[in-house]
């Protein structure tokens, strides 16, 4: 699982059944300062989550498909929550949408 | 899954009847503002894409198989879509071929 | 598997009930001399592992659901226990928590 | 499935016999236009690949088995065809022993 | 797989009796020179490695289990054997322990 910020939507002509009605968001992986950490990519969203947000992305197949419900999705990266904040033993960092 | 450019066909001899009639392309992952980011490597079009189109690629074995119908396929990347654009907090991103 | 230091705890609402009774924690892998090495990431904590602990993490999502006993779980990244140190061939490094 | 270049074979005493009889092949992952991009790793062949050929490799543990047609093999990366030419927007890029 | 040289052995408090008396190895991969390449991680040990070796490691879990005989080992990286030499088209490199 990785900490990462939503960039935004992607708009794109997929075929595949196992796309309709999902909402594709590209997301950029930070560390736990946010910063930005390592190169961006495309996740399956169900956490309602918005451009800006923090947010918790599963990348594994099988668990995406334990989230989706969903035995033949095609589908690897779900962002599974919303963050409020990491813990470091610098003080804690908050990651709410807005927040630094 | 990965945005990336369709970099153009690769010509290879490949024995395996799995791989018989499907086009092999070399892609270039890119970030959400269109520039490369990362290697390249080769997947198998399911979307009629061509040199220079903005793709989304998906990257897992299993979801592989279940893109291309076949339980048993050696086959673990495959593009599932092409991109028209990317919304970004700094505004769209156009991402169809020929753009930016 | 990783050496990683625990980093902190995430504060997150995850709705999917594997999650529930959790405790995520921010980890960052190490070398094996403790220096910082790669990007951070989330992982569920099995071994009551603490801030500044050095702990081995298990990264593929079919051995986290061995050790978590859950054939269904979402979860791809799981520590499973708290390192002392590592042998090399300058000597021993301690790894124990508040070592170098 | 990466574009790689055979550096050449590694002799190794391993007493599993999933590897008997069959030959390692040390690989280094390149880019569209033939340069080195990423970092060596050992390969099973298949296509009776030699030093200095350009291949296509296969790297994932499910696709691997199909193609060396065993169950319970513990090999991941394998070497599936040998590669001709890459078309670019650039135009083609030869791909054969020798070229480049 | 990947070429790895051997680090030295890892002291770690592990409950999953998955792990009871198996050597956990910390390991250096390593390119077809024999320099270093990539972060070095964590691997069981079945083929009687010391420091410094010269060692083939398997990197995934199914083939994990295949190796040491579980199917509900939660271990995805093992040691599987020893190498000695490496042919490249600039001649051999010899990768025995003590050698460059």
């Amino acid at each position: 699982m990785r900490l990462c910020r939503v960039v935004g939507p992607m708009w794109a002509a997929v075929k595949h059944p196992a796309f309709s009605g999902r909402t594709l968001l590209v997301v950029q992986p930070l560390d736990e300062q946010g910063a930005d950490s390592g190169a961006s990519f495309v996740a399956v969203d169900t956490a309602q989550a918005g451009t800006g947000d923090r947010v918790i992305v599963l990348v594994e197949g099988n668990g995406a498909r334990q989230i989706l419900r969903g035995k033949d999705l095609p589908i690897r990266s779900v962002i599974v929550g919303v963050v409020d904040a990491v813990d470091t033993d610098q003080g804690p960092v908050p990651m709410a949408r807005g927040a630094s």
